[in-house]
């Protein structure tokens, strides 16, 4: 299915950073003409090394998604856009909740209008977060769960999926919507803290410094390694069923921090303790979570293929080759 | 209960416009300290005539909401602020969707921003809209019901919703959030189309001009007298059971917009005729809507008093005596 992207145009929002770059190196494997759009703003996680790989094959735009005449130009000729760019961290967005505004709703309403009138044709993926439920009222989250967001990036999220679910329904322009869960793997940002636990508890196994684990422990989640999250992006995308609708990723098993700290230690040594919440955090976490990502499965076929351990050593690998460019 | 209201310092935003004007005059007949901001963007409701009863009695201030800097100024000291600005016309919000973002989203993200850190112990109203449901999926619409805005005005009140109930939630910023039906009565901007049917209809039958129904008419509504809403949001202000939460408003009885017509039609003589909805019409409608609002009444004893015969009948003869201002 994925063959039908040979050829054709294709914009990545956000494509120099984790997600996105793993997502435009897949597609220059599959033939696609890939043009990323990001802004490298500071710390936010867009790298120009994540796609040292395909650098001479793709065209890279350092615009700003909030600026429409820009991306108005971007998107013409566009066969397909996997619109990834946006501000990720949870805390930043209650420190600077008007930036978070700016980069996950200004960005995607530019975008859905950029798109509907210069190539309403096109296919769009945007790629949502599971912390637009909130605090789960039952687990698995399936996408019927009502959406109580917990930080300003969750409510900010749910209004950039809105505005694409309504530019489908209104004016046909072909959008689809995943709530991503916990990803991770390698060319994410792990050097500061704001891309989520995942990278943090990387990052200091690798740096042999002691995991501090917020609470017992025994909080839940859900793990999705980076090149299954790229798999499902693509087939979103390829997938004409999708389109219109909001689709959960999630695994086949679902771990504690502990059990993730266990994992990371069958690879590295580092010590780990408990403490208790501290107050910013305590204020937007969401306790267990993991999703019910059978829809998605169902219409597309996708189903997790690397398990939490073969995707660590894949990761700590990656991270240990380059760590002049991630972690120094 | 509203007498807790007097001496108080009280802050309208959108005050000089429909439902704004409307609170403030009884705001202070109530013996309130009355300030209203309100930009007075042309076309959308704002009028400064809509005050000229208590005009030497409160402070009026011009600024915008969008200016963050001028809002952390005009909160402080504030014990109740009542938030009504904001863009309502849902066909303006898909023609320029960004500026209803900024009327919506940004204004309401800077308003809680001010409040939390320069008048934390305020109660805040929100005026929110039942656009934010979308298509009724069931009848009457609970404040269960999903919410699929079919909008760009609804996704955007929708985040502004969420923000108010995040910062009470996680910020103890006492915040409630009445969804509004469809509001008429005296000081509503009729001259033009942008805020609803209602208020279409009335401008024409003053006129003697004949109404244009789209569809066969039958669509069935719910229609809250100004007055009544007025008392609903000062009672939402006044109720700690309010706070944190979402209510919807609502009617006794529904009516057909044919009925409304007939009902119009027992004070003014004009022709009306059926014709099919004009294509970006039918794109945002939402058919049959009313809304169940026995919580906000079993948690406030609210229940609205005016008929949607009286209530025609006083707005008319409104109009009636003011039609150089709000029809010439």
């Amino acid at each position: 299915m994925l063959d039908t992207l040979q050829n054709k145009n294709v914009l990545v929002t956000g494509g120099l950073g984790f997600i996105g770059s793993n997502l435009a190196i897949r597609l220059v494997e599959l033939g696609a003409n890939v043009t990323v759009i990001d802004s490298l703003i500071p710390e936010s996680g867009g790298n120009k090394f994540n796609v040292s790989p395909i650098e001479s094959e793709i065209e890279i735009n350092n615009g700003d998604l909030r600026d429409a005449e820009m991306l108005s130009k971007a998107v013409v000729g566009m066969d397909y856009v996997f619109h990834l760019a946006g501000q990720v961290s949870h805390g930043d967005s209650m420190r600077d909740p008007e930036l978070d505004l700016g980069m996950n709703c200004i960005s995607s309403l530019n975008l859905v209008e950029a798109c509907r009138h210069n190539c309403p044709d096109t296919r769009i993926v945007y790629t949502s977060t599971r912390q637009v439920y909130g605090v789960p009222q039952e687990l698995p989250v399936t996408e019927a769960h009502p959406t109580l967001p917990v930080d300003v990036n969750g409510i900010n999220k749910l209004a950039a999926e809105y505005y694409h679910l309504l530019y489908d329904r209104t004016y046909g322009l072909k959008s689809t919507v995943l709530r991503l869960t916990n990803t991770y793997g390698p060319r994410q940002q792990i050097r500061n803290n704001r891309q989520g636990f995942a990278g943090i508890f990387i990052r200091k196994s690798l740096q042999g410094e002691a995991i501090q684990i917020f609470g017992d422990g025994e909080q839940r989640r859900d793990f999705n390694y980076v090149d299954d999250v790229v798999e499902a992006i693509l087939l979103a995308g390829c997938n004409e069923a999708c389109f219109g609708d909001v689709f959960n990723l999630g695994a086949p098993a679902h771990y504690s921090l502990n059990e993730f700290i266990d994992a990371l230690k069958t690879y590295r040594d580092f010590e780990s303790s408990k403490i208790s919440f501290p107050d910013d955090k305590k204020l937007i976490d969401i306790g267990d979570y993991y999703g019910d990502y059978s829809a998605f499965k169902r219409v597309t076929g996708w189903d997790p293929k690397v398990d939490l351990n073969e995707g660590l050593g894949r990761t700590l690998e990656f991270y240990q080759k380059y760590q002049k460019v991630y972690l120094s």
